[in-house]
């Protein structure tokens, strides 16, 4: 039994995980769910939690006192919570393990969720010295970005930084975003909320995904700082012309499948955090009023095998815009193009590469 | 336009679809959609036909006069209807072409959908011939059995079969059937309604899921007749007993991984139709008082990359039997052992071979 009592508002504690590697950063946000009213949570892991299952539902089971089940399929983010996941009879709510929560989602009716993002263990003082080791020209002001599974890195940062004489800003941004200086695929206003008034980003967290897209999406330099290996490096210079060099690659064969007579399918998902209707529906609307043929396809995931299945060759997604950019090869395999909403205006509108916008929601 | 005005009540009319090969068998079912409140309609359709989801959409945006979104993902029954499928804004309804209605699914709180059978465009001189060639001995009483996409044969046979001197029954099932003579892979009552009247079944379909089905579920012989190929054939006498030895097999080496302490996964589908929390539950609770570690999972759909990465190696299904039954392969690919939950009740039972029961909704 975990002692509920060390959970209190406000006090920045960390709980200890029943898997190494990992602790709860936040755990007062495990409050809420102790007073969902209704007897059964269900509970959703990112992929490299869900081996560890039956450790996890044990302590969710604990902490709450409430019946758990699992959700068999990996969670992508707050966002990716379904209507079948609500359904559940006796359902208290669900319960994302491992990202940070994302108010829009819960505002959903009918459906109540939440995230509760956990931290990587990782050495603080080895940090330190690499963030003393960082070679950064002073003066500057530095803008700090991370994920939900280092944030309490960004104080770390700020105090090392601070004391090499640097400003440092963390910005706040919109409202699929829970803390300041967090930023997501699909929104990175915490980094254009502080564009103006910082020289470079330094964003701390792994892979090249977000700090490629706060490149794209703000035009300044981006430090990273992996925080699991220690290693700093810095998204290249001609990262940006490359990237929309691709895309543009992607969008004249999408042009040209529309002139030959290619049907467009525009994908909406059903997930609750990466829902675009609307969107969906004007695409389909400028499509036609151009007289090309536009076809609306939905349901709670996509594979490139559906895709297949459906014999589509062109493909709007309006759910998560990494399917469309980083699942772009798998799709191709099955010889359709993926395109994201803004990439498909722009095919209409005939806008020139200068002009790329990357997709936010 | 398709001319509405041939849609009439109660008379059977076939309607061409705009796909070769099938018909709409009972078109006055499609009157239903025209009346339901609301703009859009969600379309579901089973793998064969995904690839002419535009000739199908068109088809049915004329005849409901309403705007149609296709779901991404092939429909395998009127069970597979998810919540997600259920809450698209403006909806008026789902409509599932190619499978016979299941009450029971849309008496569901909170979604109207409906199933509208299709119907395999069949030489029916050639059926006549081929029924009246099987080698069966007068006098006898047949039960004629099929699947939603013959429906219209059941007629053609009981003709044939008359004329050549036997007596014919058409069996009425539970409530998850719609026609009398229909089977479903999770409901043969159609079938266990006139066991003890029938001398033989004959089935008139494709595939040996459901025969084998029929055959393991009354004891009968069954013999089969593939209206598309015009081959008839027969359940073989052995096929009852091969059955069971493969399931004991599987059973056995999930009785031992149990026993060598590995924790048993209970799947729950969210699908409308393929829900058993009830069940669930109840295999749950047996397992725990045994003191078997035992762990609820829920999602829309199982695939074997899912319970890899769950570390799962044994796993109750209480979804579609035919996840536990077919795709047996691709689980054990993965080093899993997917059981119904009859079969897992059988073990912690220790019922013998001779006692096995089919899973039926």
């Amino acid at each position: 039994m975990v002692p509920i009592g060390l959970i209190s508002k406000g006090i920045f504690h960390l709980m200890d995980l029943p898997v190494k590697g990992y602790t709860v950063g936040r755990p007062e946000l495990l409050e809420a769910p102790i007073r969902w009213k209704g007897e059964r949570i269900l509970l959703k892991l990112p992929p490299a939690l869900l081996r560890h299952s039956l450790e996890l539902s044990t302590f969710v089971r604990e902490v709450t006192g409430k019946e758990v089940i699992i959700s068999a399929r990996p969670s992508f983010g707050a966002c990716d919570i379904s209507p079948g996941e609500c359904s559940l009879e006796g359902l208290a709510g669900v319960l994302d393990l491992g990202h940070a929560p994302m108010p829009t989602v819960y505002s959903r009716r009918g459906c109540r969720a939440l995230s509760v993002p956990l931290e990587a263990v990782v050495d603080k003082g080895v940090l330190e010295k690499v963030l003393e080791s960082i070679p950064l020209k002073s003066p500057a002001t530095v803008g700090l970005l991370t994920t939900a599974q280092h944030l309490s890195l960004l104080k770390v940062a700020e105090k090392v930084l601070g004391r090499r004489g640097f400003r440092v800003l963390v910005g706040r941004g919109g409202k699929r975003l829970f803390f300041p200086g967090q930023v997501l695929g699909c929104d990175l206003s915490a980094a254009r909320a502080v564009r103006d008034d910082v020289d470079l980003f330094l964003y701390i967290g792994t892979g090249q995904f977000h700090p490629r897209g706060v490149a794209l999406s703000t035009g300044k330099r981006v430090l990273t700082l992996d925080p699991l290996t220690g290693l700093w490096g810095e998204v290249e210079e001609g990262e940006r012309e490359r990237f929309i060099r691709r895309r543009y690659g992607a969008m004249m064969m999408a042009k040209e499948l529309i002139e030959a007579g290619e049907p467009v399918g525009i994908y909406m998902s059903n997930l609750l955090g990466q829902r675009r209707e609307a969107l969906a529906y004007e695409i389909r609307d400028r499509l036609l009023e151009r007289g090309i043929e536009a076809l609306l396809f939905q349901s709670e995931l996509l594979t490139p095998g559906q895709v297949r299945d459906l014999s589509l060759k062109v493909l709007v997604n309006t759910a998560c815009p990494r399917i469309a950019v980083d699942d772009y090869p798998l799709y191709s395999e099955v010889a359709a193009i993926l395109l994201t909403p803004l990439e498909m205006i722009a095919i209409l509108e005939e806008k020139p590469p200068e002009d790329y916008v990357l997709d936010e929601f």
